[in-house]
């Protein structure tokens, strides 16, 4: 008597590369947070300007930690070549002396829902249910196997069908917002199937055994619960209307 | 413009121990988990016996980690008496060969409460933002300084006041709920002030500065933090019902 949903699919041994892929795919269409309530109602239309804030705002804690995981994945690395590779993901996010990154196309974003941008980098107000999510996200990579700091990456096999609702939902029913604050999903569009082609391939190369497969399919899991904590927690305090002590407040609200 | 609720008495200036005493049990009046609306509900018997246990099973994440929080504070003191004198909070926790802590005295509540053992133990089933904010705490005695650790402990300051409160309201109005279930809160009454009295006389005496006050009131609010985020996660997925992905779900629920 556990207590705990059971998955069929979740039994399948883990005895090759297809096994596994299979795995790691289901357990997309499962937990992935394209599934959340309030990445429905984002897409839907269903937001106040202020939730819309809100969301952006913890989530440039998410995106400005990104560049600080992927130098922690890129230091477990001895191989040269995979640490060239890994490296094009800091300079996605953190762009070049003079050219923006995907960093910068964010604060464009929090810019065009008229966020402080001094606010919005300084940290404050986040929920620290964010902060938690993110930093076990930056710790895990720190702490785990090369193998599944590589595989909590793989969520990325899943933005771009979510990326492309997003800024189609977006633009159709928010009359705050327009293309250019856009950019940041419209880049990833490129950017995240050749990231996660990568960490795919790496993954079905490099586990080799069942318990590895099945760390790389649990390094998947964790990764959705950190993207599924953050919106529920932006659920519960902007929807449900229980913010935490001395956070975000929309002006309003 | 920085659409953060404002606290007056969070400016005045921590010129001496007695300023920070009285800003750290301003931040316990104002974010202690014993204002968090689970607490309420929990305490009035609003709750179902399925919430119960959810909060019982997630908690005990929460106070199986307790020991290894401590053990990693003890180890970041040179000073032998500080150890010492820590010690005896793993002791209280962990109990002794033969007799038993405050971990077992917990693991009493979940058997009344009708839950297995090894499930409770292997923390399948918890909600990830309990666990995300509970290692969140253990990272944070191990990172930041040893007086920053210390004073992530002083909510024990309020914790008599809760659990008096926790005793009489759920031996009240839970009929799943007798006396012999609840020797964990018991004994705290006796261990928290001893725990708490220490701590507070111990950064008095070490933050000398301002700035080294503020690191105290700091580390408390990010404690508050720690333990307000679990009863949120468990408000959003118990009663406002919609649990994450995997997670415990009640019989019947």
């Amino acid at each position: 008597m556990t207590h705990l949903p059971v998955d069929p699919a979740m039994s399948e041994p883990l005895t090759s590369a297809d096994a596994m892929e299979r795995r790691l795919r289901h357990i997309g269409a499962t937990r992935y947070h394209s599934r959340h309530p309030f990445h429905h109602m984002l897409h839907g239309g269903k937001l106040t300007k202020g939730q819309v804030q809100a969301w952006a705002l913890n989530r440039y804690y998410y995106q400005s930690s990104i560049p600080i995981k992927d130098a922690v994945v890129l230091s477990r690395f001895r191989d040269r070549d995979i640490r060239l590779e890994w490296r094009h993901r800091i300079e996605d996010h953190d762009g070049h002396i003079g050219g923006e990154g995907g960093i910068e196309r964010w604060l464009k974003l929090t810019d065009g829902l008229g966020l402080d941008r001094a606010f919005v980098d300084s940290g404050l107000g986040i929920l620290p249910a964010t902060r938690f999510a993110v930093d076990a996200y930056v710790n895990f990579v720190g702490v785990k196997s090369p193998l599944e700091a590589i595989a909590s990456s793989l969520t990325e096999l899943f933005a771009p069908n979510l990326h492309e609702e997003r800024i189609a939902g977006m633009l159709k029913h928010y009359d705050f917002i327009n293309p250019s604050v856009m950019t940041y999903f419209q880049r990833r569009l490129e950017q995240a199937p050749r990231d996660a082609g990568f960490a795919l391939d790496f993954v079905r190369q490099h586990a080799q055994t069942p318990e590895q497969r099945q760390q790389v399919c649990d390094a998947l899991t964790f990764k959705t619960n950190v993207l599924w904590v953050q919106l529920d927690a932006l659920y519960h305090a902007y929807v449900s209307g229980f913010p935490p002590p001395g956070v975000f407040r929309p002006e309003g609200a």
